[in-house]
């Protein structure tokens, strides 16, 4: 079997799923979760893929977002991988550290030793997830948006200004706009890409959008009491290469709001009938 | 100062508050979560408390259920107490296991040794923590509802059954509706009461309906996929005994739900608004 169900749990009349399967990309067993509306059991839903920050699998967000809600009355499914390879052949920072390695795999395909064995989130993602899903669940590859939280927020706006005809809508709850420009970029795609800065360019929002990637709708929520804001998630940086290219981002600022899923939950509704209302239209 | 406030969090334009205080009725320090709605900074707001199953902490239920959507819209806060007494020195179950003691205070007042000195939850949310919520935040204490789930569905019935002049209704998420008729509550009432099950009656919500309890605008949601639900929940037993007494309770049972908070979540938005619309009314 393709796919190994670990559990399934009625959540607003729809289904709250955890799934096991082998990576062929990534060389480990992976775990991810869905939640399935209701209006999946008569046909084939739109879904959103969220991507979750540093340290968090693939649980985070459905147990904590209180999304389900909002997909159930939307009828759109929501999807969380987890957020790097998983297991004992599995590299880890060689310091215990939370910001590299597991839990920490920045979506990228990592091209230095001993990190290009496994670390290859990009493509699992893009291409073994989406057609695994496509083919063993009642979901529409043709219909899918997709948004993240801080590291996920980066990997969602990378993947999705990446592969624009792939991705229907983009967004970000304070996500790392610019990894090139801050120490938890600087120290990932340093390990996982090398120290030629240029390779770093195709894995960094705000030099994707400088080098002309392709209008999609795309909204960006930070949280102005958000403790990383300065140092790591930069989110001007964006906004000013937005307003050089002319890319049209719908960003938001939100005073007394920090970085813990309290944020995401307050706004994860706006999120989601943000990316319905383009997933809708889309096929 | 009375109350020590460790953490505050802007969660749907309201205040997300955890607090620590010295607990003279449970002979430690506690810590209990507060949401306090959007409302809460022009006047004072009705609150809805939660009392929480077993292994569950304060916290359990502001970050799993998605409940803070529902009271801010409808002007209410909510309340989520501990449950149990906690410290080094304070007894736990001597065999470790997770449904007795630490965690499973099971919100009676004990009268036997070791457990009667600090596990008094029944005194500790009845009289001491609403004293003190009521004299330092911004709740009405006299439109005050109560909830629970599971160990703290039992704890919420029985609040509020034995205080009607307290609590304006009452719900509850597959709660253990007869403690003297389950192993759970065999187990916690002859630890913290003794052997005298006459001792047990006052602590049984389904006893205490038998027994003539004022009637209480009260609610009851329970999943029919809940493992605890033939061994331990036993909804049955409550249901007749209301039967009986033409007690009017509103009992809904959900099919393919489970004892989750993917259950809670579903059907917390019901219950705010029952409570809302009762606490609305009295005073």
């Amino acid at each position: 079997m393709t796919l190994e169900e670990i559990s399934r749990t009625r959540c607003f009349d729809g289904q709250q799923l955890r799934f096991r399967h082998r990576s062929g990309t990534l060389g480990c067993d992976m775990q991810f979760s869905v939640y399935l509306p209701p209006q999946a059991s008569r046909a084939k839903v739109p879904a959103i893929w969220f991507l979750s920050g540093l340290t968090c699998t693939d649980e985070n967000v459905m147990t904590k977002a209180g999304a389900q809600r909002y997909a159930a009355e939307q009828g759109v499914a929501l999807i969380a991988p987890d957020t790097s390879p998983r297991g004992e052949d599995v590299p880890d920072d060689p310091d215990g550290a939370w910001d590299f390695g597991l839990g920490a795999g920045f979506y990228v395909n990592a091209t230095q030793e001993p990190w290009s064995t496994h670390y290859r989130m990009y493509d699992y993602i893009q291409d073994e997830l989406t057609t695994l899903i496509a083919e063993e669940l009642p979901i529409n590859p043709l219909r899918a948006g997709l948004m993240g939280h801080s590291m996920g927020g980066h990997g969602a706006l990378v993947i999705g200004l990446r592969n624009p005809e792939k991705w229907a809508s983009l967004s970000a709850f304070a996500p790392i706009v610019a990894p090139s420009q801050c120490p938890w970029g600087e120290k990932a795609l340093g390990h996982y890409l090398g120290d030629d800065r240029d390779a770093w360019k195709a894995w960094d929002a705000t030099e994707l959008v400088r080098a002309g990637a392709a209008q999609k709708p795309l909204r960006i929520d930070q949280g102005e009491d958000d403790n990383f804001l300065a140092e790591q998630l930069k989110t001007p940086l964006f906004e000013h290469a937005c307003a050089d290219t002319g890319y049209e981002a719908s960003i938001h600022y939100h005073p007394g709001y920090d970085h813990s899923y309290y944020f995401i939950a307050t706004f994860i509704g706006e999120h989601i009938a943000f990316h319905a209302a383009h997933l809708r239209g889309s096929d």
